[in-house]
């Protein structure tokens, strides 16, 4: 079977026994005379191998505790990144072992372990869309609660003039929640900050980073993710669900859990790099799939961010997976929603439809459009510029957990006393009419009948006040009500990212972009002597969240289909492409995309797809 | 830079230039010190080699006419089969002179020929969508035309009784039409005969059927399908849109035409054979995403059926051409239509947009469904397997340009008689009222102010009816119409196809699913308690046809998401997967693709993607 193959060649380790698997048959199996242990064995590195693993984890932490002391020592030293980062074996070494093992099974064994891929895909969708839901569920649930216990608050002491009291429950209530998620990111888990996206991008290309694909990791980075969006800090959920689906998709298709120390003895034949990537993969794209009820851009999210290695009937099962994980997560929440068989929920975030009647696009428009993403990519190597410094400065000076936690707090705390600083001083009153279907209505400092609109964009879940920037109609939102906001977020979101807290950065910048894509929108139609009929602020507001992330992330084809299916619209296929490569062009000539930064400064020997251009030979 | 990459090894003249490039550096070049002419004759056989291509052409036709004579020595004749195809150079050989070359190249170098890449694949995106707005305005034109001569033909026979006449108008008008476009392909260019989509399968799987993506060809298809689709053919026009895209791409990526005999010295670089089937593969692309407003789809197209080559930067270009295609295609449509600025009209078919709120499907419906998948698995076995004999016969009998063309015509002529006669005998007579927008309404034997529905599925053009059966609000159609439009439709497709005119098998497909999958609905309805709530027509006939056209193209991935891209709704991806997928499970039980079945007719040395699970070392 065909794959694309990328030449791994740094670690000298895989090197070695690469040779020696193609030259001879090796013997450093075991004795036994089940193959595919034999197999196991015989394949280079492999992840589970105990006696390797646990050397390896020993020596990685006493190398990760050196490390952080001197990061300026890292280029030079190769030996030790090898010895911290394994490699993962996804080429098929034909050797005697291998091929006798193949033919040892029957034309049905192959058969029913195709049968058996599938099963364990559709699994694979299953229990992803179903950690979808459950952390959908419960975000909703303990922030529904937090607003209760905030807005009674506010409510009482406003009356009173005690506006400081209530500050101070708002940022206590919002440390605990996120010093909760913190600890246990920092302390039993830390693999488990961040997105995670950085990471599984390193596993589908070849570099093992150890303990990613693990049940404990999953559990932590479920809990901290509900942590930190319900704590409030600017953050979305979203990209976590991609590295939960990835240890799922690791889990079901091994069979066993390292961490539960349990073996299943199912699915043995899977337990190679090769089969277990292919599954992670899967699990990636139903994660996708999942978080923004794109399936198609599940599939390929996976082939542009883990696209060493593909072929043909591996699209098909990732597809199904995606499938089935969308699917999973919409039959759920209708459930959820006392409204079952409405399957209208796809993904976590739903943009919320855009009718081709009432939002179109002008070929003069499209002009615009580029020039929005050439801001959006300078915005976005400005954040990931500023987000570089900033983890640098973490890596030499918050390194102990107990530091990283009291950062975390120290940005929940910061984050809500801006919020609460922003929302006083902005009298943005808007009425409160019927058509106004905001979830949370603050009314604060204004006058009865009115609600706050700075304190509803900061008091909502992130999601939420994207589809409140994509969707109400003109007139909804103050400009300088944006600017002030664009600003703020950009930089809460930016010292968020990199925090020990499990949280994803799709949604911020989302909301950043649709935010400044707005206030475009507003002055374009306020500037133009027609502007008012073709400016729909929702429009640029789109344009703009994609321009904002495209900057960010710099992913440009998935990004697209991602867009173009949360929107539910194909229209926005062309703008939308032209807005993100135009971001990844301009964003590349200054600073790289944020995951390739982290990458890198976690010191992952990891390898471009495309290489350097004069380098050949 | 790394690509999937297939090995193939049927033809031994290719294995031999294969050796020797990867032994030594080769001589064979001519002195010149061009390098880019040196790498040409430096990789193998190549496509525009004047001399060889001369006399391959002379050693093919005289073959052709051999072997079609005596079809049963085709499995021996391996010799010849070389003889008569040339395989496609898709490895880049490393010898000196390339890797001379390639260091010859500055930076900036590098970086332009990327820049023309895109703007190439802009071009071809541009020039794809171009032809197919040329093919459906000539094709809506000259159908208005033929509908009035008969419709006032119709009108006036029917007072005196001369219904006679009235057929016999009809059916020579259809063959004359049917005539002209069959003459253009049997006598000019052959190879323009069906869909074209084996051919550019095989084109990208790296054999070279000769003249598939000449200029030449590209006129004889376009005029043909016109011809063929005005001619009331039970063909589509969306098929050979995809061939028109990969002419289209492989003409401008070389900046040269072999029909034409210019050379417009430009793209010198990209004159060889990995460069040409990349923008091949983004031709087709572009091709998919015209013809059924679905450039993701036509993305996963490329990737699904042409998938032995694939890179990431080449994704990215793809969709970029696919992208331009529609958006062309929709945009001067719009002027067409006037009503510029109104992109509605993504493709050359329309499914119409499926509302969640009015169409949704239960839980329960998926099994429903799923038996509609297999019943589409075994109605498209059986149109394959007729379509096999059909072709054999015809390979044998019907090999002479002048009697492929009394075919064509004879099956013209014959589907006109048969609609006549359906429609005399079928007095489904409906009322015209406001909401009724046929286009086209035919009065015929009915009572004033109401129309013939079995004349207006027939009269339509395909892809008309199909949006009619799927859209029309329940009790449209009558039963015995669909039950009988769908066999007759399902046996003149099957005799259509294959036929030498230029058509496509997806809308006949789709039609005929379309017709059984609404009478499914409409029985459904009828025997269950509560089914005229749930049992919609229009989502069965939705169904249907994705259950008959992935039982005859056995495309599952790809066809997924050109349906869901058709409907504008991502609602129903699940269970039009799920049908594919048992459509092509069940299918392949019992017969190959219908498209497999050409390659293999054609005597094509297809190497597929999967190898037969035992076979292994």
């Amino acid at each position: 079977m065909a794959n694309i193959t990328k030449k791994v060649s740094w670690s000298s380790r895989a090197d070695e026994s690469g040779a020696t698997a193609e030259g001879t048959p090796l013997l450093n199996g075991s004795e036994q005379p089940r193959p595919s242990r034999q197999l196991s064995g015989s394949g280079g590195i492999f992840q589970i191998g105990r006696l390797s693993t646990v050397d390896l984890e020993e020596e990685m932490t006493s190398e990760e505790e050196s490390l952080r002391g001197r990061p300026k020592e890292i280029p030079h030293n190769e030996k030790l990144l090898s010895l911290k980062f394994e490699s993962l074996d996804y080429d098929n070494i034909e050797n005697q072992l291998f091929l006798e093992e193949e033919r040892r099974m029957s034309y049905m064994g192959f058969r029913c372990l195709e049968i058996s891929r599938w099963v364990v895909c559709g699994l694979i969708g299953f229990l992803t869309g179903l950690i979808a839901c459950f952390i959908d569920i419960a975000v909703e649930q303990l922030a529904g609660y937090k607003y209760q216990v905030v807005k009674t608050n506010i409510e009482k002491f406003t009356e009173v003039g005690g506006l400081s009291i209530s500050l101070i429950l708002w940022a206590v209530l919002n440390s605990a929640i996120v010093m909760m998620g913190a600890i246990i990111v920092a302390f039993f888990e830390p693999i488990a900050a961040g997105s995670g996206i950085p990471q599984i991008k390193c596993y589908l290309n070849g570099v093992k980073i150890p303990r990613v694909v693990r049940l404990k990791t999953l559990v932590v980075k479920v809990c901290g993710v509900i942590c930190s969006v319900v704590g409030g800090l600017a953050v979305g959920k979203e990209g976590p669900m991609i590295h939960s689906g990835a240890v799922v998709a690791a889990g079901v298709s091994q069979g066993r859990s390292t961490s539960l120390k349990r073996d299943f003895k199912i699915f043995e034949y899977f337990r190679r790099d090769t089969e277990k990537r292919d599954f992670v993969s899967a699990g990636a794209a139903a994660g996708v799939s999942a978080a923004f009820g794109a399936p198609v851009g599940g599939v390929l999210f996976s082939l542009e961010e883990g696209a060493s290695f593909w072929n043909q009937m591996l699209t098909w099962r990732i597809f199904f997976a995606s499938m089935i994980s969308t699917f999973t997560l919409n039959f759920f929440l209708s459930i959820y929603n006392n409204n079952p068989g409405d399957l209208s929920n796809p993904g976590l975030i739903n943009f919320g439809r855009f009718e081709s009647g009432s939002v179109e696009y002008n070929l003069y428009e499209i002009p615009l459009f580029i020039l929005m993403g050439a801001v959006g990519g300078l915005l976005g190597a400005l954040f990931n510029k500023l987000n570089y410094w900033l983890t640098i400065f973490r890596i030499r000076y918050v390194h102990r957990p107990c530091l990283q936690v009291m950062e975390a707090m120290l940005v929940a705390a910061v984050t809500a006393a801006v919020s609460f600083t922003m929302i006083y001083f902005s009298n943005d009153c808007q009425p409160l009419g019927p058509e106004h279907k905001e979830e949370y209505p603050l009314q604060l400092f204004c006058a009865d009948g009115e609600y706050n609109s700075m304190a509803t964009a900061f008091f909502n879940t992130p999601e939420r006040s994207v589809r409140s920037l994509f969707h109400t109609q003109p007139g909804t939102y103050n400009p300088w009500t944006l600017g002030l906001f664009t600003i703020t977020y950009f930089f809460l979101a930016c010292w968020t990212y990199g925090l020990a807290v499990s949280a994803g950065v799709f949604i911020p910048s989302l909301l950043i972009g649709a935010a400044w894509g707005r206030l475009f929108g507003i002055l374009l139609a306020s500037i133009t002597p027609d502007g008012s009929i073709w400016a729909d602020p929702g429009k640029y507001a789109l344009i703009g969240a994609a321009a904002q992330l495209g900057g960010i992330v710099r992913m440009t084809l998935s990004l697209t289909v991602i867009m173009v299916e949360a929107t539910g619209n194909v229209t926005y296929g062309l703008p939308i492409m032209l807005v993100l490569m135009t971001a990844k062009i301009v964003g590349d000539y200054f600073a790289e995309g944020l995951y390739d930064i982290h990458i890198k400064l976690q010191s992952v020997p990891f390898l471009h797809w495309e290489r350097p251009p004069p380098l050949i030979g």
